[in-house]
């Protein structure tokens, strides 16, 4: 019989590091965690932001609404069918204060997972409280979380209203909406503001790719230029 | 006033693809799924396999015990610091037969995440009941599950017992322990099964890599040789 345990210590310790992936990459990882108003743009500029890296050869991933409330963080109504009304009850996650807290903490860790495989996470949520988006910034290394509040006053957001969220919240049919009767906190020292009410997402997602190349996380020519033919 | 709103719907139609993605990285995404028992080996073969693939130039990346736990999963003492007590006990996730459900589940999503992004993702956990892992499979498409029996005897487990988590067991300081007050539900149809007690670990992950070159998952070739050379 063979003894494992003693190959596992030795290759526990040479598990592939964040710099080996980020070599093969081609760039380092990191985390862009949009926040914003329902509305402000925050998904749009997100989704051009990973279009554009993309294009050059950076391996991005967005997590947003559609593949995290469908998934990871599903509410009681979706966990219902797969694991009966019990489980869903214990584990769906709802919209109160702590669910809110519960869900940012989740998609906090899964982003971080993702900047140690060496990927650029971008996440677009509401994240409307401070102490949550903070405690998102504590899970990575200092200059690896790069926070991009998308800017837009209430009135322009609520005149957007592409789901008709604010409607519904406004005639009281959903509670606890985010600038109705919940409160934004926006981010004290974010890395980047983007003025979303007076530029077009483009534009946005623009400033956004150039940040990252001023800070040197990703290069200014495609990746794979720089690694196999420059 | 723009509004971002039409541009939103024309770009959420043209977000990057999983085949997009899959090009970029010059191979599939999939789903690398170790069961087995504690101390069966499952975390050692499951990191030599993400090595020899990282060595070749595949992106791929281990979720195991060390970096869910900590984080995704973590239980109530840990969340307690940051969230406080409450939060701990409404969220934190214990070692009950529905605890465990949720463990699992919560990293079939996240692997599922990790496929959408073109990764192959590892789990290596020891997932010990059969439902949670076909839900984990019915997560993702046809063909992007593979389920890896990691195949020791219970003797062979306890005996090598790395952490003394069967002796506690044995001693009943650990409750509903895996294999002995715990069932471990083999795979009734794995796509592969490791013999763990009779081979060394690598020799096993240079049976995964072959698995997965047979089924045209990965290139024989180093990826980059063949995108960029041959």
């Amino acid at each position: 019989m063979k003894d494992l345990s003693a190959i596992e210590v030795h290759w526990h310790e040479h598990a592939v590091s964040r710099k080996e992936r980020e070599e093969l990459n081609g760039h380092c990882g990191s985390v862009l965690w949009f926040t914003g108003l329902s509305a402000s743009g925050k998904s749009t500029v997100a989704n051009l932001v990973d279009h554009k890296l993309h294009a050059i050869g950076i391996h991005s991933f967005v997590l947003d609404g559609d593949n995290i409330r469908h998934g990871l963080n599903a509410g009681p109504a979706m966990l219902k069918q797969q694991h009966g009304d019990e489980f869903a009850q214990r584990f769906g996650l709802g919209f109160s204060a702590r669910d809110r807290e519960e869900n940012i903490r989740r998609i906090g860790t899964v982003a971080k997972l993702f900047c140690d495989a060496g990927v650029i996470a971008i996440t677009a949520f509401i994240s409307p409280y401070r102490a949550d988006r903070d405690r998102a910034r504590a899970m990575v290394e200092e200059g690896d979380f790069v926070e991009i509040f998308v800017d837009a006053p209430l009135e322009v957001c609520e005149a957007r209203d592409p789901k008709g969220m604010y409607r519904k919240a406004r005639a009281g049919e959903i509670r606890g909406f985010t600038g109705i009767d919940d409160p934004y906190e926006p981010p004290a020292h974010p890395e980047m503001v983007l003025n979303a009410s007076a530029k077009p997402a483009e534009t946005l997602a623009d400033e956004v790719i150039a940040y990252l190349q001023a800070l040197g996380k990703i290069g200014s020519e495609p990746s794979w230029q720089k690694r196999f033919v420059g």
